[in-house]
């Protein structure tokens, strides 16, 4: 380490859907160049992502895990809920803004893409005006999903639209049956609403429900085939387009 | 090689957005692994994806580029152009079927993901149900071009959606204004219509246009600073959501 003080860099790294294969030639190397790395998981947890890139970690690199103070299935409309997650990602934006003016390099690993539903964004748009950004973009997990079922999704003029299982049930079937082909995310406990909305849209033939796409306790079935309507908060159900397909 | 003939498979391998850095290790086992390799391009043109992955392909690796027998501006409605296009994926997945019989590896870069509005896909529907496939998820375009661009897409219970420019003024303009984030592909002479759909929906002042995201020749603009209307084809417009960022 030279006497001159580095500028510090914030990069957003994406390490895939789940198979720590998935990870790109340039976020190991973003990995290899951090000084710091930060990583999310829920409080009590191991973090998935910190899991995904483990082995590309070096040996002295600092790690800056950050829980999360509430759990995503709480309800977002809560002004409570709103008031500690803007005080976790302010905290700890401060935290890192310390280390970036200390002219350190901290990559902060992301499951999936750094900027498509990623919980770094929240650090992004905290920091980014104020300090170097690069993002390493990352195979998001609807991609891992929809190739671990070796299902094309999307082709040619297709509208493709990815929503969310929380909207209601009428909003839900409007949505799917104005597009060509979908990605409902967030599936947990709105599984009976979304079959309901997928039947009332027609889709419901075309579902595929898919658990931990890429990862070894990877699970998919047709969903009009599954007999429960157990899922966890991360399942996404599939809907492919391209209806002229071959 | 041994005397036993061993089963072909056909790997429809992702090799991302075009930085030659935002390949996989599994893509780079892909490469390494495969007997004979695939790639699309124009008549007359050099291939994308082969660009992409080139300093990954090893000396004895056999390769098979397929031409498309038509541009992609003609209009797709025309029977010439479908029976066109048919007769040429019908063509190509009868060689490489020749080549999986024969108990070869058979990978077809992609650019981005395969399954993703990708060239691989034909391939895929006409030789899943009888050989062996496999997929290697890729990071896609559209998630280079935000990240190239530093934006983040979408957040929360966003509702993302990616439209093709090809749609009619009007339906562009009311599926803009009902999604909360968007990418629009398939730019090219299409941008003076997305321009007026952009204003209709509200959305103009949001709109980031991106050519080559994460490519040396990378252009970003907003797409109101953007004076002329000359877009190429693969270019892009980010619309990004996350409208209470902080």
């Amino acid at each position: 380490m030279s006497g001159t003080m580095r500028a510090g860099k914030l990069v957003g790294v994406g390490v895939g859907p789940g198979d720590p294969e998935l990870l790109t030639l340039k976020a190991m190397r973003a990995l290899a160049e951090a000084d710091v790395i930060v990583h999310f998981a829920k409080t009590g947890h191991a973090s998935h992502s910190r899991a995904i890139a483990a082995q590309h970690l070096h040996a002295d690199v600092v790690e800056l895990p950050l829980h999360y103070p509430v759990t995503t299935e709480l309800p977002k409309c809560s002004a409570d809920y709103r008031e500690a997650l803007q005080n976790f990602y302010d905290d700890a934006a401060a935290r890192i803004a310390a280390l970036l003016g200390a002219g350190r390099q901290v990559a902060v690993i992301c499951e999936g893409d750094p900027l498509f539903y990623g919980s770094y964004m929240h650090l992004h748009a905290r920091l980014a005006s104020r300090y170097r950004t690069e993002i390493v973009a990352g195979v998001t997990g609807m991609s891992g999903c929809w190739s671990a079922a070796g299902m094309p999704i999307a082709q040619g003029d297709d509208v493709f639209t990815v929503l969310p299982a929380t909207l209601d049930e009428g909003e839900l079937a409007r949505r799917l049956s104005e597009a060509d082909a979908a990605v409902v995310m967030k599936v947990g406990r709105h599984l009976p609403k979304l079959r309901r909305a997928l039947v009332t849209s027609g889709r419901l033939s075309r579902a595929i429900y898919v658990e931990r796409g890429t990862m070894v306790e990877e699970k998919m079935i047709p969903l009009a085939a599954k007999l429960d309507d157990e899922a966890p908060y991360f399942a996404v159900v599939l809907v492919p387009g391209w209806e002229e397909r071959p």
